[in-house]
């Protein structure tokens, strides 16, 4: 009976649409009835990487798809580029040293937005730099990078530009081809309002001569493997069939709205979210605040208070601060099947909870103000 | 409104208590929650594994956790002996070769079950050889390997003991423990009566050694991730939710039948799916038929056509031969939510399919003995 409201960045809410698609008979991968799911979201997952190239859909967590982008196109002891700005983006480099290839850091705190021209910098005093990696939107943080900006910079060298779009994509405006991405991967819990389980990766021919010449070891992760099987509408080993059958539903979903109108959502959702957490007197915490997550500072000492008080008490799951943050931020995200009630929800309760741990708020002023931003935009 | 019926060996069908499951509003994965489900479930594994120690859950293929049971367990330059009977068995050389891993061959043509004397040999000439990797049920030609007795060669050696159980677990006796089965891995597509995406693997005390000593190189697949998250009830990497709360419901099924009652069921199946086969002429193929899918000879010329007539125009899905018996060979499965009726449906097509296909067979005889032998025992 105790009702669950989501507004967490991974898992989002599955629309019921999509979530019964799910729990129907499953379809054997071999078939002429699976080729032709596979097909239509392979086409469908271009339009929202908005890439030409082709999509590979991976059993396995967002990380499987990172992985994938290191073990692919590195080789031992070659040299690359980290600029991390949070929790996901040291990612990289824990990957890629797992692999022995040699980290130069271009990473920032967490809080702030990586520097394209620091990248510029680290390029230019590395010439035999293979690869940039980093990060969309820093879940972690709330912070989004410009990727456009570094994807000008990294496309006059040698090395490919690798961006994990995870918990961006689908809800904050993203353009692999246009923006130069090399590689981009994501995973099927964010925008994409799907369970997770399944991630993707597309890589430019720049990425793929890249892959030539990769050395790191790999089987389950060989994207050739994938390369092979898409050919005829297949993944080399046995696929998530229920979730690619509820990808299908959820990117029909997307089709209907129109990308560039959910990432105008979501960006209404950010402003309401930023104006909600003003108005209660919270901080918003990040630089260059993105449009999928916000947060926002909070007392330390009650931070994991709020968090664990709010699913506990009113069913209402938002996410709070990792590593060095723990404690010390809140997040709440809106991407995929967020809407604006559920935001308001979200805040509404948020004030009882401030309230209850002793935080002197004006009840509704959050609220208020969520709503005025919702109203005007 | 084309009624599909699934008799292929993974992905088979879902019972809907546990597909409606996978419908359910996701839970987040860090929440007390969802926990008590990673809980409930991990015992649940135990039992079905017949093993005294932790089970942990991949977020991929089941290629994923024999993946994981390569890089976790050697070094590059290791000795192992693979014992491979069919497309599986090979699938373990080929993965522990991508990783500079040297392979000796312990392996018997497609169609035989391996020799334990012939592990056992192996095992003497090559003293140094790091561990044995084997099949349980070998789903590509049906034969189920005497795991037992290779265990008790194994356990007298240095070597440790690898076994796909991919397919056989849950549909046939195994015991993890009791047969001294060091590393076991399977997936959820198969007995586990799941949708595929999510994979398995236990290791003994003598495998943890193995991995202390393991050089490969490894990130998303390194199982000491795996066993710290345990402890908290947690995985590594966001878990596939949806798949795991169904597995709750499909644990709850098994334990209500109970893991004994279910192989004698599945044994009962295979008698009937044998006696079928006979009848209409066929020959079983297969030194040592497995209880989980049943393999028959056919006239190779109108192999492939069994297979797509039945699906096209019956909606009924089994299995043909893979890699060299491609052509040769039909596979019904028996495991997991396939049931005495569904095998008869299976029989009943076949039966209409081969008339149309021009084998001279009488109709009504395979289905008749297949009806014996599930009356009769």
């Amino acid at each position: 009976m105790k009702k669950q409201y989501l507004l967490t960045p991974g898992p989002t809410p599955i629309p019921p649409e999509v979530a019964l698609k799910e729990a129907l008979p499953i379809l054997h991968h071999r078939t002429s009835e699976f080729a032709a799911v596979y097909k239509d979201v392979a086409e469908g997952l271009k339009y929202v990487f908005q890439t030409k190239n082709e999509v590979y859909m991976v059993a396995g967590s967002g990380t499987a798809a990172m992985e994938m982008a290191v073990v692919n196109a590195l080789s031992p002891q070659d040299e690359i580029i980290v600029a991390s700005c949070g929790n996901f983006g040291d990612r990289w480099a824990k990957i890629a040293q797992s692999y022995g290839v040699k980290v130069i850091s271009a990473s920032v705190a967490w809080g702030n937005a990586v520097k394209p021209a620091e990248i510029e910098k680290a390029l230019k005093e590395n010439p035999n730099v293979k690869a940039v990696y980093t990060t969309f939107t820093e879940t972690s943080t709330g912070v989004v990078n410009d990727i456009k900006a570094i994807g000008e910079i990294v496309v006059k060298t040698n090395a490919v530009l690798v961006v994990d779009a995870v918990s961006g994509l689908g809800g904050q405006e993203f353009r692999t081809d246009d923006w130069k991405v090399d590689i981009a991967v994501s995973g099927s819990q964010k925008g994409l309002m799907l369970a997770p389980g399944l991630s993707f990766i597309t890589l430019s021919d720049k990425a793929w001569k890249a892959v030539e010449n990769s050395k790191i070891p790999k089987f389950y992760f060989d994207i050739k493997k994938y390369k092979k099987s898409y050919a005829t509408s297949e993944t080399p080993f046995t696929p998530p069939v229920t979730l690619i059958v509820a990808l299908q539903e959820s990117i029909k979903l997307i089709k209907e709205r129109g990308l560039e109108n959910l990432w105008n959502d979501y960006k209404l959702l950010a402003k309401a979210a930023r104006a909600g957490m003003k108005a209660l007197g919270l901080e918003l915490f990040g630089e260059t605040p993105c449009e999928v997550v916000t947060s926002a500072k909070v007392p330390e000492e009650i931070g994991g208070k709020i968090v664990k008080t709010l699913r506990e008490k009113y069913g209402v799951s938002i996410a709070g601060g990792q590593g060095d943050l723990k404690g010390k931020i809140i997040r709440f995200a809106h991407m995929g099947y967020i809407g604006k009630a559920d935001l308001l929800v979200g805040f509404a309760c948020l004030e009882m909870v401030l309230t209850e741990l002793g935080v002197k708020i004006e009840k509704g002023k959050g609220v208020a103000a969520a709503e005025e931003a919702l109203l005007n935009g």
